[in-house]
């Protein structure tokens, strides 16, 4: 069948955000799991529950609109989720992992930058201001998400350069597998 | 082995990033293909131009570093590429086709955005001077793409949504597969 409007492709769009926030509340704990700083493992554990809230939100927005949320994996999200899981599974000291962790995790907020701003966009065309509204929300805790992870970064890639965690020497940190 | 430095992992980080390039060499020529808007086609292939670029501007980063670019397959840009063929292989009209272009083409900019933000960060870091203006003029190039396709995007949506391009209502194109 041609998909032949814009709403179609919304609902679509919707669809794959709804498939990436479920498959990274199941890869967010596995990345507090690894996180050896205490703040970047806090940091994951919120952005855990601001995820639950999106995936929330997108439900609100399939009510409104009386459709089925699921029948799409996002494999766009499935790739980033796959390579933060390659990360995990390297043989990194702790802070070269939560560098690694927060590197991963900053390509998981643009996709969710990207894919926000592209479909509260379509909202706006639409005429359908409440779903712009929540999905508008959600885009602004997906960029204050990732400037929170640009400042963690800031002291933990310093560390990580130096080889030390403000503790003796660089901890070798046990071989994780996502 | 274990990895102990940022050094290291700003290596891994450089490879990973090559392959996204390298593989999106090769997606460009494609997504240009699919697109009915000349704007956009003109877009995909002078940002292709662009690509190339990058891939040089990261070779005469290895070079400096005698190290070899290879070995390290993105699967990041791996799903986010399989995601724009998906698109490309769904039976849309030439406007709802655009706009499903631009919205993969933006996730993609959004994961280089994050990827050279971060390695231009660790250069800077380690004190490679030299690396990290190269790292962010590809990093600024990566912006501008992004806020070309937020502007292409808004004539496009439009259209979209009306279900005509300026020509006879909604123009139905062949199925294309990537």
């Amino acid at each position: 069948m041609t998909k032949d409007s814009l709403r179609e492709l919304y609902v679509d769009e919707l669809k794959d955000l709804y498939s990436a926030e479920k498959q990274l509340t199941k890869a967010l704990p596995k990345m507090a799991k690894a996180a050896a700083s205490e703040d970047l493992r806090m940091g994951f554990q919120q952005h855990l529950e601001q995820t639950r809230g999106h995936v929330e939100r997108l439900e609100e927005i399939f009510g409104l609109l009386e459709e089925r949320p699921g029948g799409k994996k996002c494999v766009g999200m499935e790739g980033l989720i796959k390579e933060g899981a390659e990360i995990m599974g390297e043989d990194f000291t702790e802070d070269v992992m939560d560098a690694a962790l927060i590197a991963a995790a900053q390509r998981v907020e643009h996709y969710e930058i990207a894919g926000y701003g592209t479909i509260a966009a379509y909202a706006e065309l639409l005429g359908e201001s409440k779903h712009a509204s929540l999905l508008r929300q959600t885009l602004e805790e997906e960029k204050e998400t990732d400037r929170k992870l640009t400042e963690l970064s800031e002291d933990i890639n310093v560390s990580a350069e130096a080889g030390t965690s403000g503790r003796e020497g660089a901890q070798r940190r046990p071989r994780k597998v996502a």
